[in-house]
């Protein structure tokens, strides 16, 4: 752990944003991240719950929080939103500048084992342990036990692998365009090779056992995901959106994983949006339905919570 | 008028982003603007009324569009909303690409007197002449006799000076930060040097004729705007912010001047809002009331139409 620097603090629909900065022990690396805090926490010992936003390829925890709109949402539920930076940046490896789509500001969300990336992509660890417990030690009022996970594209991966990768952990996980199939696509391929290595020998015949890949891919991990376990999984892509057509997205290989496995649509919801493209533009039109989505599961809409508080009401209304 | 390019369609809260350009008249030089169209357009004979947003020094149609999350909200109204471009670029004007707040990206709405910019420097016809016939001309389903204007920074200057010059044209009018007294800004007195010449000459006594200078500054123009025509404006300025608290935007000395003119709160509203700065974090974090404002007047909220339909309902909830 360590210090967090406040680099400014921005007021937005009635909450603050705040821009932060750290050390970070999982990447070795100054990691920027953006944080809004709603107004009017609940009141003690009542915590606020945590939405945790992942960025796509090229984008920083700027993005969004400029361009995605959830700010507002946010503050009708009294929801944490963070929104961390997608990869190390100035990590000093050799090749992480040369392509957009690997390297700076294309983690993947996972850890690296493959060198010379295995020192500083540790995006996973980095996420999942580093910044809640940054958060836990900076922020009391944040619940860093009630938390959901969301994300854009290559964060939409993020988001679906790593609740996937931990049964029971996240409230729920919503996804815009995500690659959903990163095994099967050309920026996965290109991604799971630079920092796992080559792919994994195919076979006629499905190994029990799956293959490093297969172990971040969430069209893989939803096949051995507990039955006996929550599931909560909400995903919308746009018809025209480019990458969906060019075969990066494979969404449907994941809702046809999720159907085999049984979860049906109350279980994982698969929205397509006719006309939609890969842009904020789109995302912003539909985050409404996420927030309000997770809001269910981190707060019970509607409901009173133990505070005396009903959910929903008295809040900014957008 | 002539042709007009739509570079690309971008769907957004169910309505649609074309982003157009075309050759200007006014300015001679391309012009760029997007241009929000709701979805589900009023049954013939009924048009969908216009906003016209004019965007603040270095920016373009498109900050708006991506961080204003107007969108919404005029999709509930069902109205068109266009985001013209701040300036002429490449005009080829010696010295425009000098400095950030003069120039390329900081037209001020005005139509320029001085060489050399009296050539290609002409916002004020271009918002208020061009842009309406064009949109006319290729967008039969909006009123372009029902127009309101919305602002920040320099475009609220633009926003209130095009109102206040041209009593009874537009519906209403509403500024974010407004520079709104620009003959005693250095924002302003820059901007006026460059495009009108030299200060004029200060006087003890204040001449009954206002210099050009005083022509185009809303906090002037509002001592003379005519008692007996309709006036709605709405201003929104943050505590917080810096250019506010430097002096570049002196809402406080059009405040005063509207209340001299008797012009009370139910036509000139100023609201400070504590702790916010100048960026698009303020401006959407209040763009839902400004969008109410003009509805009212752009169609009368909650009025049965002439076609029937009652305002804002059976619309896209926000």
């Amino acid at each position: 752990m360590g210090g967090l620097t406040v680099t400014s603090s921005i007021k937005s629909f009635g909450g603050t944003l705040h821009k932060l900065s750290h050390d970070s022990t999982s990447t070795g690396t100054k990691m920027a991240l953006n944080l809004f805090i709603p107004p009017a926490p609940p009141r003690e010992p009542i915590k606020m719950p945590l939405l945790v936003y992942l960025s796509g390829l090229t984008c920083t925890g700027d993005n969004c929080a400029e361009k995605g709109f959830i700010q507002p949402h946010a503050v009708k539920y009294g929801i944490a939103v963070a929104y961390p930076d997608t990869s190390p940046r100035g990590a000093g490896v050799e090749g992480e500048d040369k392509d957009w789509d690997f390297g700076t500001g294309a983690g993947f969300y996972i850890d690296a084992t493959n060198p010379p990336y295995d020192k500083n992509y540790k995006m996973y660890t980095y996420i999942t342990k580093e910044l809640p417990a940054l958060l836990k030690e900076h922020y009391q009022e944040i619940d860093t036990e009630r938390v959901s996970l969301m994300g854009h594209s290559m964060g939409g991966h993020g988001a679906m692998s790593i609740y996937l990768k931990n049964p029971g952990k996240y409230l729920s996980c919503s996804a815009f365009a995500p690659i959903a199939n990163p095994v099967a696509c050309p920026w996965g391929q290109k991604a799971f090779t630079g920092y796992f290595g080559p792919p994994p020998p195919t076979s006629s015949v499905e190994s029990p056992t799956p293959s490093i890949w297969q172990q971040h891919d969430s069209t893989h991990l939803i096949k051995s995901y507990p039955q006996d376990t929550p599931m909560a999984i909400k995903i919308d892509v746009g018809t025209a959106d480019k990458f969906y057509q060019d075969g990066q997205l494979l969404v449907e290989n994941f809702e046809k994983a999720a159907r085999e496995a049984k979860w049906g649509e109350a279980y994982v919801e698969v929205k397509k949006r006719d006309g939609y493209d890969h842009s904020y533009y789109f995302v912003s039109s539909f985050v409404k339905d996420h927030v309000d989505f997770h809001a269910t599961f981190l707060l019970g809409v509607g409901q009173r919570r133990p505070d005396g508080l009903v959910v929903g009401e008295g809040a900014y209304q957008v």
